[in-house]
């Protein structure tokens, strides 16, 4: 276990790591996994020490208990609107630190799987949308329900707006209703929905055959991905062949189409 | 009734408020609800009065006979080719008021819901599709069909191509094939699809919903839902994050997070 | 046949135009219709052709053999790792000339549609997301292997995801998973699904449908609507708004709108 989740008696964070894939699991149950700043800054630690760990090809998100986030910790918001400023300096801090723990994730060289086995709201539902891939039990639900406490969820929008069509993450956050994991696949919120207690080996599977892949050709195809997703036709274009020429330069690529064109396996490099 | 609606004894657009819902009928059943210049200036002004009124906190556009708009009044068209400049100021005159129409919907500070009995054509496809959720009637049809006249449905493209796939869009716009309500709601442009009789008491009650909630809330959060959606994911996140902030700051946050805390209904001050 | 492809015994693409459509047939059926530079500079060749063909309206790009198109040539790839450069020149301009393709099929003036009747692969599910329209036989797959071979589908993935939403986009790319042709219509990869049998005839038919309007206006058409998508929205509006006036002064939209008022068929100028 990392340094930054093992030295409180509970973790609020726990990684385990097998074949090549760390599972972060948040570990406050008993708040619904609410994301305090401890837990976010731990899920930033635990990030970083990913980013930097060759071992590690392919990262879970994962949850104890039966909700998988409830978004922000309220009780550390309202403790804090007694402050002289009325909250601002620790609210404005708050949402930078989950906004980089959102951003962590996209910008992540490896990977991020969600395996979402209940109820993800507001910044719960926000860490899903932010993931590359999320796979959901079918208990599983997703709700963006800020306007029923009078704030808008408008940082879970920016991931939800980025994953789902318009009008569909526009009825999420004004009607604040849940949906399940269906609909969430049907929007394109969820990669795939299966039985509850096949959630966790889904996802380790799904990881692990991402890691069984070439790290270099995944981590550079992940960079590229997100680099070309919002620019026009033309620089996207640019952007995304230097990668292919960079990516066929490299050695896993000729070991890569050597094996496939010899039909054997391969054997990278880069792992 | 206000003033722009009722000046004519058939008023092209009425106005009914209730429970801080504005309804807004397009009312030229006679002609298909087609988008007049005198209607496109009655939906501006309509707006424009709802902009400023601290009373209303949701609308619906719905429309009166048997279709929601047939879009542009090809007849008020014809009449300017004749012109001496061939209709170029007039049509040029024409689109700008319809787009100014079609951008004061998203630029409304409160969300806006279409209540789609019928046909969508064309410029009326284009009002369903930039409002910020769409319900719809089983019998509700949706089309782009400008090619079938030799007039390729650009402006409306602007509103579908936001809100579903492109090839979605594309075919819409080059085939011209009306697509129904299910179909609509598959491609993300419509949000729910009800019997015909429940059109009107769903829509309403979606909109009450909304308005029950902080409008400092939804205002904030309609604005800022629109301002990060074409950002780059940092720039998007900070202004997402100061919007929180600022939300976080008003009064309704405090109730409401308050409430929620307390299992009590919240009292909104800015409702 | 056109002098490109007419030079060489076996043409790796064949022309065949019918009813002011013009079929693009890859045939290279032996080599899974891999994207050899011969076969992309025949396509980039007969879409120059095609552009500046008054005779042709609408384009379908179809393929022979069982496969649609497997994608680059890797047998053409392996043969440069031996250059003193390790292929790097080579790859660039291979690189440079497929993305060419790609982007001269939105740049065509005439839109195209692809007749997907078997496997679609990488550089080859590329080719069909980069159309305006896809009909695809039931038996279609559509797939972005590049993570088997060590090399990630990064050029690819710039028509994949503006195609499909995110989540599905990454879930090709990272599993390399073959998805059907119900899944891609689910995704917003392909528009129509077809029996085996019926594939060329409702292409066929859905292009000449396309090819009997006004080619002013589906030109100019297309051309708005992939200038407006990633714009703005106020400057979209500008760019659609000043085309729908391009259009209605064109004599086109006068014949059209009269023969429609008129309950008579269009003669449209433009053929």
């Amino acid at each position: 276990m990392p340094d930054g989740t093992s030295a409180v008696a509970a973790p609020v964070l726990v990684r385990q790591d097998r074949d090549a894939v760390a599972t972060l699991t948040l570990n406050r149950p008993a708040a619904r996994n609410g994301l305090s700043l401890a837990l976010l800054d731990a899920l930033t630690a635990a990030l970083r020490e990913i980013a930097a760990d060759p071992a590690i090809r392919c990262v879970v998100i994962a949850a104890e208990g039966p909700v998988f986030c409830a978004g922000h910790d309220l009780k550390e918001i309202t403790a804090r609107f007694a402050d002289p400023d009325g909250g601002q300096a620790f609210f404005a801090d708050s949402m930078a630190r989950c906004a980089a723990v959102m951003q962590a994730i996209p910008a992540l060289p490896q990977p991020v799987v969600a395996a979402v086995q209940g109820m993800a709201t507001a910044a719960g539902c926000q860490l899903a949308a932010a993931c590359d891939l999320v796979v959901a039990a079918e208990a599983a639900r997703f709700c963006t329900p800020g306007v029923d406490i009078g704030l808008f969820c408008s940082t879970p929008a920016v991931a939800l707006s980025r994953a789902v069509p318009r009008k569909a993450a526009m009825e999420m956050l004004l009607t604040a209703e849940p949906i399940d994991a269906g609909e969430a696949r049907r929007i394109g919120l969820v990669n795939r929905v299966v039985p509850a207690g096949a959630l966790r080996d889904e996802a380790q599977a799904l990881a692990a055959r991402i890691a069984a892949r070439s790290a270099l050709a995944v981590q550079l195809g992940k960079r590229t991905f997100h680099r070309q997703s919002g620019l026009p036709l033309a620089e996207a274009y640019e952007v995304a062949a230097a990668a292919m020429v960079e990516n066929l330069l490299a050695e896993d690529a000729a070991e890569g189409i050597g094996a496939f064109l010899a039909r054997r396996s391969p054997e990278w490099r880069h792992r």
